[in-house]
């Protein structure tokens, strides 16, 4: 069975459990712990040199870091992957926009305000408002989206939809006011009511 | 013809530039300046709401923004591209490794350093430190690979050496010596030795 390396309070790492089970595709989660530095060791950069979480590591010991490959690889010819070339163009467009316009503040702001210890927080205090300004940037360019389409690519619910779910629905950790987008939160209540969904907190 | 909105300095555009020449899929380059936020009015702004270029617009009007998006629609069915599950899954591995772990912290050093105005610089000057520390943490990554594989992805020149070649090779101008990577720059030369590769500084 494919082993998930991951930690389960991670958005990313949270993506691939999520179109694992709605795959009905089944995985072996190893999971680390948050603190502590297991993916910088030795056994662990073997077989990510990059140091990070989330990691699939096929049955025969290959292995696919970063959670946008994890994704497409999940979903390639399933229904949570747009069929046309077009299609498949968007859900990426999404996945990068996430990764570099999202994710670093809205994923960061998150990890420094709810999960890192006090002390450590207050020497990025600092960032907090640039993690604030940016993160409802890209809030604001989902909202816009959202307001003329239901879902990301293809016209469905799909990896985009999974990948942009990952830290948009938790965002309140990071000081985001989502009240504040109606189109986002409207789609966040269409994400959650698809069929097998799984919550961030709970396993496969 | 299809329209690539770009600016010629940025490596991001520079991606959809060489892949586009090496397909010999012609395109229209609409220029944008570097400084003067052309990309955050309004008229831009309709076709992508994040304010970004490259931006590829199709003949139908239809834009794609996203770098990686758009290599991965210009590859499609192209040798540019690796035609097996894996293949295209190391390849969105390394692509969005480049846009998290390597972009952001060689990109942006290279664009204060060389290309903002200087007293711009001198308000991001305490950040120069991380952005060096994190942009060789990447090199590091590439060199570990590039050891032991001369490509990035399925055993071919592809769109994942495309997408990490459009900022390591002008890495230099972000302070960043590269003549500590034997295995990088060793595979520089390979990219650059690749049929039809066209120079950052050269148009289409």
């Amino acid at each position: 069975m494919m082993i998930l390396h991951q930690m389960q309070m991670s958005g990313n790492c949270y993506k691939a459990r999520l179109a694992s089970r709605q795959l009905a595709k089944p995985i072996t989660l190893k999971d680390y712990p948050l603190h502590g530095g297991k993916t910088r060791e030795p056994e662990y950069l073997a077989k990510n040199p990059n140091g990070r979480v989330p990691m699939l590591e096929l049955d025969d010991g290959r292995c696919l870091p970063e959670s946008g490959a994890i994704l497409w690889f999940l979903t390639n010819g399933s229904d949570l992957q747009p069929s046309d070339d077009w299609g498949k163009a968007q859900a990426l467009q999404w996945m990068f926009f996430e990764q570099y316009s999202h994710e670093p503040y809205i994923a960061v702001a998150r990890f420094w305000l709810s999960y890192a210890p006090k002390e450590a927080l207050e020497q990025k205090r600092a960032l907090i408002p640039e993690w604030h300004a940016r993160g409802n940037a890209a809030l604001s360019v989902m909202e816009t989206h959202l307001s003329r389409n239901d879902w990301f690519a293809g016209g469905a619910y799909s990896l985009a939809d999974i990948a942009l779910y990952g830290y948009t629905h938790c965002a309140d950790e990071g000081g985001f006011e989502l009240s504040r987008y109606k189109a986002v939160t409207a789609w966040l209540k269409r994400v959650a009511a698809q069929p097998r969904h799984v919550r961030l907190d709970e396993n496969w």
